[in-house]
C-alpha cells in the first residue's frame, strides 16, 4: 500500500501545488443492476463503476483524515487515492454520517443510493394515495422492496412481482405486502387481475418487458409508472432487444403517464431521503436484507448471480 | 321524416312537460381512428359514434331552431331527434359558431375535436421549445399534420412519418415539415438518425408499435412523449395485440415522460384551441386539408380507407 502511494506521488510530481492526497481501502462494494446498462460504456482496461464504503488508511488531507469512513464512488477496486479537490466528478466521496450503530454497508443500500432511487422515484412519480393499488416489479430487489414497504407506509395495496417463491414469502410475511406474484409460473394477467380487481393505480417498473406490458394493460385512468430500471433488456445494441406486447393503446385509453428517471436527478435532496428511511427504520416501519459475498475475488460471480435474480434485498460484497 | 317525428311523438307521449323538440338532417359526418378503438364496446343494433354536422328541419325548439346548424354526437345516422335538454350526454350538440365564412366541415376537423386534439395533445403534454427536434407519426391525419404545422409555428424542426410519398410531399412542399420518412421504406430508425442528428426532443405519437420503439430509441435526455392513437393495435383482446420492441431502457436513460390522453380532458378549454386555431387559419400559418367522400351509404368504405391510411388530411362523409 505503501508503494501504491508513492508511484503515485511521483506520477503528480509536476504538480504545481501541494496536494492533499488520501489513500483508503475497500470495506464494502456494491453491486447494483444499473451498472448492466453503463457496462458497454466502458473500456477495457478501465474500472468498472460503482460506490463503495472504505476506510482511510493513509492521508495528507485534514478533510479526509486516518481511520475515517467514507463512501466513494471508486469502482471495483480495493485501493483508491484521491485528493481533498477531486478533479473527477465520479470520484465524488463524502464522509459517511453517523447513524446510530447501523451498519455501514446500509449506506450502500437502504441508507443510500438504492434508498434514494426508492423514496424519489416512487414518491416523486407515482404520488401514490392511501387506498390506491402499487404493483412493484423486480419487487425483492434493493429498490423494489423498499418502494413497497413505502406503499404501505402510505396505505395502499401492495402487490410484489419476483421470480421466486422464496422472495414472496419475505416480502409477505416479513415486509407486509399484500400479494406476491411468482412470474415465473403462468396466468401472470389472471394472478394480477385476481389480486388487484380494481384495476392498478401506480407501477413501480423495474423489469420492462412482457411483465410491464400486462400490468400496464390492467391499469386503471390516469394510473402512473414510474420507469426505474428495465432489467430485461440491458443491452448496447437496438436490435437485440427483445419484444413484447405493445402498450400504447393502454397508455391512450386510460390516459397513463409514465416516466423513466435517473436517481441523481434529486441529487440536491438526498439528505431528505437519507433523513426519512432512517427514520422509518427506527420506527420499526422499513426493514432491510443484505446479500453478502465474502472476498474481492467473487464481485463478478456476485454480479452475475444478482442479475439472475440470486439475490434478496441487496447485494453487497464484503472485501 | 315527419313520420319519424310522428313516431317520437307517440313513444315520448308519457312524458310529464311538453318537450321542446327538433329533427336535424346530417351534412357531414366525421370518420375518425379513435371510433375503431372504441368500436368493441358497440353492441350489434346500436348507433356506431361519431360527430356530425346537420341542420335542423323541423322543431318545437326555441334553442334550436329551423334551418340552424349545429354540430353534434349523433353517430352514423342521418336523422337525429332531439331535445334542447338532452338527457343522454353522447348526443352533446352545439350550435356551429360563425367562423368567417370558412367551410362547415372545418368544424370536424381543423376546428372540432381533431383540432383541440392536435393543440392541446402537443402543447401541453410535449411543451415543446423552439429549437428542438420535433416527430409526428401518423403526420398525414387530421391530427398530425396539424400537429407538425403548430410544431413550425413554434420554432422547431419537423419530421413527419407516414406511409406514402404522396403524403410526403404534401406535408414538406405545402404544410413546411423540413423532413418526410415513409416508414414502409426500409431503414426508418438510419433514415430517421440522419434527420435528427442531434436526437429526438418530442414525439406525438398516433400510431404506437415499432414505428414508437424506434423514435423512442433516438429520443433525448428529458424527452417528452405525447399518446393521441395507437392506430396500430386497436383491438379488443390483448392476446392478439403486436409486439414490438421494447422501450423501457430507454425511457429510464433518457429519463423519458411518456403521457397518453383522451381529448376530453380539456374540454372546459375548447374555445380556446378552437380560437387560436381559426386565428392561425386566418393568418395563412395553419392550412387544412379534407378526403371526401360523396354519399351516406358509403361511410363504411371511407372508414376502413382511412384505417388503411387512403386519406390525406381530415376524412369526412358529405352525406
Amino acid at each position: 500500500m505503501e508503494m501504491s502511494l508513492q508511484l503515485k506521488k511521483i506520477l503528480i510530481s509536476n504538480a504545481f501545488f501541494l496536494i492533499a492526497e488520501f489513500l483508503s481501502e475497500a470495506i464494502y462494494l456494491s453491486v447494483d443492476p444499473y451498472m448492466r446498462a453503463y457496462e458497454h460504456l466502458r473500456q477495457l482496461e478501465s474500472v468498472f463503476n460503482g460506490s463503495q464504503i472504505a476506510k482511510i488508511i493513509d492521508s495528507r488531507s485534514k478533510q479526509y483524515p486516518l481511520d475515517t469512513y467514507v463512501i466513494g464512488d471508486f469502482g471495483w477496486r480495493s485501493l483508491t487515492t484521491g485528493e481533498e479537490e477531486a478533479k473527477d466528478p465520479e470520484l465524488s466521496i463524502r464522509i459517511l454520517p453517523d447513524f446510530a450503530k447501523l451498519p455501514l454497508s446500509l449506506r450502500l443500500g437502504v441508507l443510500g443510493m438504492p434508498g434514494s432511487t426508492a423514496y424519489f422515484g416512487f414518491l416523486e412519480i407515482c404520488e401514490p394515495k392511501a387506498g390506491e393499488t402499487v404493483v412493484v416489479s423486480g419487487a425483492a430487489g434493493a429498490v423494489g422492496n423498499h418502494v413497497g414497504q413505502i406503499a404501505k407506509i402510505k396505505g395502499c395495496t401492495v402487490i410484489g412481482i419476483a421470480g421466486d417463491d422464496e422472495k414472496g414469502k419475505w416480502l409477505v410475511d416479513e415486509l407486509g405486502f399484500d400479494h406476491f406474484i411468482n412470474y415465473k409460473k403462468p396466468y401472470l394477467a389472471k394472478t394480477l387481475a385476481q389480486y388487484a380487481p380494481s384495476g392498478v393505480d401506480c407501477y413501480f417498473d423495474n423489469v420492462g418487458g412482457e411483465i410491464s406490458s400486462t400490468v400496464l394493460s390492467q391499469m386503471n385512468l390516469f394510473g402512473r409508472v414510474s420507469v426505474c430500471g428495465s432489467i430485461s433488456s440491458y443491452n448496447a445494441d437496438y436490435s437485440h432487444l427483445p419484444k413484447a406486447t405493445i402498450t400504447q393503446g393502454f397508455i391512450v385509453m386510460k390516459q397513463l403517464k409514465i416516466e423513466g428517471f435517473v436517481v441523481h436527478r434529486w441529487d440536491n435532496r438526498q439528505n431528505e431521503a437519507f433523513q426519512q428511511n432512517l427514520q422509518w427504520i427506527n420506527e420499526g416501519k422499513l426493514k432491510y436484507k443484505e446479500t453478502v459475498t465474502e472476498g474481492f475475488e467473487n464481485i463478478f460471480k456476485a454480479f452475475i448471480s444478482m442479475l439472475q435474480g440470486g439475490n434478496i434485498g441487496k447485494a453487497i460484497i464484503k472485501v
